[in-house]
């Protein structure tokens, strides 16, 4: 790291710093500049944590020169993480993108679900998704219907063979998820609720995670060290949308480009969410087509067998012939482009 | 709510729409614009939700006439809230500002603590402040001491007298922290965490909610509506700062003007954090200042014992020294302006 | 309008509200809430401001049920509005993208110059780029060769047939910019410059106008309104990436769904810049890709005969061969996605 | 600055690097890390731009020590500007705070600007504010009366002694506006107007120079350094509020902190508008007390003598009762304060 001193720094001050950087053996270099003093310093910044040093007196700021989530890095693992279920279906690497498909939430209709994972399993989908538990930001929506929506999921997924996604909200739901899920999702509101990262890090499942709305790439990326961290390496980032000034017209404000910036930083699998992107059904197939060539390892998108009726976000739920018609196109769209696949993955610096 | 309805909706649409509203008894008024429908519906959003009727085939968008929080609103109780502790401490309403105090997190040093604690009583400070488990961005920094934080806390309480904050980060630590502390407070990043509120909203003592760092004021009263909604009214919210496209000389942007705003809209007492808020020493004093004028109900200040050698946050603590210089500033402050106290509430319509 | 009146609004305030609007010839309903009344407001807004009605005493808010760009809106051009040249290159509808290539300042070297404009006309492209006057946030960064460079960029269109596309930053130099340019620019720190655009609104040359870093999609088409209301129909819109609290792996954020939300909100063409949008030159192609699938007409790169060299943006730059590899894999993409084109206009509602 | 290279950069690529720095003869350390080469590099920046350097082979990022602003920077100038009009009126240093006061735009109504002007003059403001040329985001909003209104302004500096300030918009309009104002304002949308700053910057008028709504601090300071670098040292800062994610009840977010922020940094003197901070009239007294226990030098506050009828932004102002009111009280808070006005400049460091 490199720290440079106020403007009025002390001789005092400096040498504060330097004695404790020498006390924890870092290899310590002072230039002496026109106006700032600035100290160049290398060592291990778990012995000695930069917010101490940044804290000192005299000290204006520190910057760095390595990012600070490790495991997740590419620096650590050049090689893509490729993440293998049971039945064979892979996410990550050179592998065909996935397809996550499925209500917002599991309702009470249980032939209605099972309508959407027939489709979706006839039309080549991996996954059925849908939430047991639901973050609400108002109290008197519908907040799920928790253990019964698991089983409806897994006996879902026992008629159809596609694998579960759903979302973890609590600590004390983890063996319940578990038991029932064959990957936890961690939702975008949750992305820095440390516990449950922690949580999900210990069990070994894969695990689906949301980049939360005021997220910046490097705040996500921490977010998934934490998981990867406590033992976890089967993690899948996804990209859903920032919230920005401009709602009018979009719920969300998708960042595309996280998708090949992430993919330059770090080997985990990244896929994109244009329900939750956008939360406009027309905005759905464009906005999935853009994740895709730029590079994403799959796409979330919520599909409803009657988006009219639905008890949460049917207004950006696509019908099953909606999503019949804009699956086609998009599959149409990866064959088509197969061949050039590898150039999504950046080759100008 | 008022309903818009696409340009090319059809008579069917509209039909659709306003049957599902009668079903439901809504009282419904259409009118038929040169280019859009309008359908002006009053009913009870808790027998049928606006989601629902904005997924409907042909619907443009929904506005809402009232704010969704119902419990939060001064609507429904146009007297402030006061919150009264057994030691006679209040806060909200008329009352003086209050000051809760202390390190970002309790550290093994119990001695510091205690020094803080007693100079912040000895002052006229309320409240001690202290984490005992703490969310970190990276999962390499130190998160906190838990149990013996606690216990330490509780000890300093006995002390001095001084009423404990602390921050609650899992709805399975709550027995334990309610065993220590006099008042739970909700950090930025779970402000949505709807399970931990729901869990606060149950329990019988004073909660502290921070404003999520890209929360709207709307999401932010709906989060404190979980905890009323639940059955907890003792909610003291808490501005500390905003996410921004500009971060090179605070850590995070104040909403000031969040204050009256929120004197406004609704009845509960709120304080500011300068400390969090701006992430600089220097900026406590003016930003604690320009929250009292404006309304806050207290303020939350960061002070270690030797911010130097903190753990966490050391860069944003004052010392004992500059914290007793920067108190009794403010404390004059509110001793000056308090004949003219009841001005900050807005009374220019 | 809709006309939301204070929950304390008097019947005097409602009659004054209603009165005014009689008197200009709005149709008005009124109807009384529980809570607020509310007016429902039909007329012609060009006599009666809405900043009116907002002001007056007890009205709350308004909400509009019409966007208020009318020129620019499909409400009153369904069919893509196509801007044709004199040498048969046509930019919207459902013609083949277009490409608009060069340096970010013309420079001294004119060789160098006419070598990225060469290459670029053998590659296809239709537009030479290059800044003559160059809006610089620092005063001590290069400003641009002005006149100089405008006759530069014409020899380059004498030698290769391109059409040349300069940026004009003050009223003044619309005379000489229009002698020398086949497109004028608009660039994104000025798309509020409302002299600009009425200048540019009245002059006879199609406008590429570029987006503020943090201008709303509404804002967006307003500024259009400004130059189709003063003439000039003939504008390219272009996204070239917003502001935001992220930006420490890219310079801004493209707001890719923009493209397919404004071809649905409005008839213009729309181009996009992902040399700007990105700041970074391996994203130059995910991200062109992207704007492409999503329904650009267009896109805009940043090409230097020798970036290391550049006086400006060096760092978002191609050289020639990489462009030349770029060009050549959007270019494929284009022709193998050929058939499908029409599936980028949105067809799920 | 600081060079950060590429992890794979080579020993060519620091090379070409180390000897374009040592050609223009910068001081060069180079460290070799374990993973990044790390320049340190100091020199003239005027001789050899970073950018250039940055967009070289190999080079990651460069990180600078310095501020870019030189003129603006206390760095150079430690001592408070003060700017003096010949009628004695001082802004800036330990002058009393002044107050800028007027209708958003000069209306065909002459009385009702003298009503105002003279009610200001009565109470002790010193400037009269008041636009001529208005910036409007839609072309069918009302645009300014230009040059009549320029002279109802001087009209009523005549009538009351005020000194005026308005709004230039264009390069072409600067003799005519000088020959009517006392001081120049750059509105926030022309903040980066370079052409606009660089004239004022020529001129011998005290110019207001207002924040963009999505301008960064270094950004804002840079625009202030365009017009001192032009040779017009007389620049007054003011704070308007930025664009948020949230304006459901607010038009901006007012960043108070900018305030002691900017005194920190800068020698210049700064102002704040809480009529556009806010868009709120009742906002508007607690948001100037806010600026001005923050150290503010001054406030601008939109007053009209009937708001109900104002032309612009009606909603944000405030009648002349009320404005006696609201100056009142600051008037008196000021009072109160004025022992104690040092304190707010920052001294914890």
């Amino acid at each position: 790291m490199i720290i440079i001193m106020e403007r009025d720094a002390t001789a005092e001050n400096i040498k504060a710093v330097t004695d404790l950087l020498n006390e924890h053996e870092f290899r310590v270099i002072v230039h002496e500049g026109d106006v700032h003093t600035v100290i160049d310093a290398l060592g291990d910044k778990t012995t000695l944590s930069p917010n101490r040093i940044d804290a000192m007196d005299g000290v204006m700021k520190i910057k760095f020169i390595r990012e600070p989530f490790r495991l997740a890095s590419r620096d650590r693992k050049s090689d893509d993480t490729v993440i293998e279920f049971s039945n064979g279906v892979k996410v990550g690497g050179a592998n065909r993108p996935v397809f996550m498909v499925g209500p917002c939430s599991v309702e009470e209709d249980y032939d209605g679900l099972l309508e959407v994972a027939t489709a979706a399993k006839e039309l080549g989908c991996q996954f059925l998704r849908g939430g047991a538990f639901k973050p609400r930001t108002s109290p008197y929506d519908f907040d799920g219907l928790g253990e019964k929506a698991l089983k409806y999921l897994a006996q879902a997924r026992e008629a159809t063979g596609l694998l579960v996604v759903t979302e973890l909200m609590d600590v004390e739901d983890l063996d319940l998820v578990c038991d029932y899920a064959d990957v936890i999702q961690v939702g975008a509101r949750n992305m820095q609720n440390f516990r449950l990262l922690k949580a999900v890090g210990k069990c070994n499942k894969p695990v689906v995670l949301k980049r939360g709305p005021a997220s910046t790439i490097r705040e996500f990326l921490l977010a998934a060290e934490h998981i990867l961290y406590n033992g976890n390496e089967q993690v899948i980032l996804c990209e859903r949308g920032l919230k920005s000034f401009d709602n009018a017209f979009t719920r969300n404000l998708m960042d595309i480009a996280a998708v090949p910036v992430i993919k330059k930083l770090s080997h985990l699998p990244i896929i994109v969410d244009p329900s939750h992107g956008t939360g406009q059904r027309y905005l759905i197939e464009p906005m999935a087509k853009a994740g895709l060539v730029v590079g994403a390892d799959g796409v979330m998108v919520e599909v409803h067998h009657n988006p009219a009726t639905a008890l949460s976000d049917g207004k950006q739920s696509l019908s099953i012939p909606q999503f019949r018609e804009v699956f086609t196109k998009l599959n149409k769209m990866i064959d088509t482009l197969h061949l050039e696949r590898s150039m999504a993955i950046p080759n100008v610096e």
